[in-house]
């Protein structure tokens, strides 16, 4: 049977990811893969979970397995505005809702603002995941440089009767780019946010992963009206419980809970309740700074690895905190036409054009330092030198 | 900040589940509720999945706990695939796509399907949820009654030029009404969407749960190319884990994986772990028969209290599986009205209208046997008896 008559019009404007299809010929074993966005498996609390698993079935018994509300475990709920409470915001529970990972309050958040055609901001680069869920309900993301004007920007798209829905963000330690915004920046964004009544979705998966310097605070903390601010416990506790969670004012909220009621009615309920006892126990803290102290060293193995072996034209960023870093060849080349000599090297890495709306970007890429050992990061950042190398020596012909 | 101007139409083409608002109204720990589509706590195999737990966990450590395949896990996807072939269908693990419960089954083929106004067809009563899921896309549901000619019906869709994207059904003891298709139905049902060109949603949550008789083979059996078959593990095994799946062709699956990944990413991994293992040690199979052995036996609770309380003129359906039995009271009769009754009363159950895509079914109710003990099944429907007959009163003054 032939299903494309068959097709909506949404499922024709959903792409498949760059780094599924990329990654998916990258699964040899001899291949050093720097392209997911895993957290390293050393981080997960393993024998604590054990423990606390056990608690739950013991006391909880089928509580545990049965269907849970939509809004979320009440005792998560309070768990994650105790962290935030640490952060120095005062986010009551009816305004958290727990997602199934924040890539489904992503998702539930396209649907209920996007309708085919509509525009969005984020920036150049942005994360991949996000720019997956709105086109597929035909959004048209609009992407903006750093160092273009935001308002300038707008007040051309609602020129020409584009006006955005949100404005989508990372401020602290971009995927992919790993830039953090500052306080004046963050400030200068909901100001521009509250003069064209525009809502900005502060997506906040790494702020916790902060190598050094200050926390800084959050947009939803300036306009709580105004940001919707989504979390996810996949980099800071295990990604395989699929936990996250959205905070934003009643009316947000509200009409989030009926999206997701006819997502998947719930998140797991045992997944959560484990979650909030992990966090009530004190380890998620403990287990941060473990975190922070790893991936502050698999960074510095990985940016040291490229100043010995990378050759000239490569630069790359620094960021303080996440789990990526950002690469750039000069102009010229393109990481699709490296990726395949890459893959031969047995080294892998997502394009940076799969985080481009525009498609721009194509001398860029992004590696993680969060999953691979330290041995592996220099063995992979060597044959990925190697590569470029042989990327040069190709176009020199 | 008023969001409703930038709310999407499909935002707007939502409704909340009116089994969550009503039942919202139950909490009350007095009342005994037969609302919810709760399996028995019972039935929740709590101390082998204690032991499985720390068998994943030691056994799979860190890969329990990573991301997981947008496909889901191998191990489980075989053991539904094991489960298929024990009911005479060869399902390779390829055509199925494990979901976050089947919920999101539902959500992910209206989303790949339905554009706004789009029709499909689906039975007077159906599944909420499902109606749920298709309005959330501005789908218009057209019901239609068993005695209504399916053939006909699409007939006169397709000359009004609304030919509908698919047919929705629950062939086996169909939610709300427990009706279950005979093999001569589906066939014709598969027939009627061959000659129309039409795909079939066969929605089987309770297959597995079958009291007495023979099972009866799936649509997908007869022509899996055109039948999206869904399963789940919310009324077999535990809701809490949130694992369904879809059987369907190579194109349809293909399609979904690309769906499913801008929604969620991936089901958790731990939890299909677990199921996997479960279903390996084959106590899946004999939970299964004390599932049966205990529902049956609560059916019969229920209907024997009917038969003892119910004044007269009501009526209510024996259904050979499933969790529900559906009444229905005189015509003139609204179970809005004696909600309110019998919320007085201590009694919960939901609507019958909210299972009509066409607002009728005024008259009807659904009541689930499959949560309460036996003797607040008694009690509750003593209550109801009750609140009905102050109905009839109420109206014959």
């Amino acid at each position: 049977m032939n299903i494309d008559q068959l097709l909506s019009a949404n499922a024709k404007s959903m792409r498949r990811s760059a780094i599924r299809d990329l990654l998916s010929v990258a699964t040899r074993p001899e291949i050093i893969s720097f392209g997911g966005g895993f957290p390293s498996p050393e981080t997960f609390p393993i024998e604590e979970l054990k423990t606390i698993m056990m608690d739950i079935m013991n006391e909880k018994g089928a509580a545990a397995l049965q269907y849970g509300s939509t809004e979320g475990d009440v005792s998560l709920r309070q768990e994650i505005s105790k962290l935030y409470k640490e952060d120095g915001m005062d986010v009551p529970i009816k305004n958290i809702l727990i997602t199934t990972a924040s890539q489904q309050a992503i998702d539930l958040l396209a649907r209920i603002f996007i309708d085919p055609g509509d525009v969005i901001v984020c920036g150049l680069p942005s994360y991949l995941g996000a720019l997956q869920a709105f086109w597929s309900y035909q959004c048209k993301p609009y992407g903006l440089r750093n160092n273009d004007r935001l308002d300038e920007a707008i007040n051309a798209l609602i020129a020409a009767g584009k006006k955005p829905k949100f404005i989508y963000s990372i401020p602290d330690f971009q995927n992919p780019s790993g830039e953090t915004m500052s306080v004046e920046e963050r400030k200068y964004v909901v100001g521009v946010a509250k003069k064209y009544d525009l809502l900005i979705i502060e997506d906040s998966p790494y702020k916790m992963i902060r190598f050094e310097g200050e926390s800084l605070p959050t947009m939803y903390s300036m306009c709580p009206e105004r940001v919707v601010l989504l979390g996810t416990f996949s980099k800071t506790f295990v990604p395989g419980f699929r936990l996250g969670w959205v905070a934003a004012a009643d009316n947000i909220i509200e009409r989030l809970i009926v999206a997701k009621q006819s997502s998947d009615l719930c998140t797991p309920i045992f997944n959560q309740m484990v979650a909030a006892r992990y966090l009530q126990s004190g380890s998620f803290q403990k287990n941060i700074v473990k975190i922070k102290d790893l991936y502050r060293r698999k960074k510095n193995v990985m940016i040291k690895a490229f100043e010995d072996y990378m050759p000239e034209g490569v630069t790359w960023t620094n960021p303080a905190g996440g789990l990526f870093l950002f690469l750039r060849l000069p102009e010229q080349y393109d990481t699709r036409e490296l990726f395949n000599i890459a893959i031969k090297e047995n080294v892998a890495f997502v394009i940076g054009e799969a985080f481009h709306c525009d498609d721009s970007g194509k001398n860029t890429m992004r590696l993680n330092f969060s999953y691979a050992d330290d041995d592996k990061i220099v063995e992979g950042v060597k044959r990925l030198a190697n590569a470029i190398k042989l990327l040069y020596k190709e176009h020199s012909k």
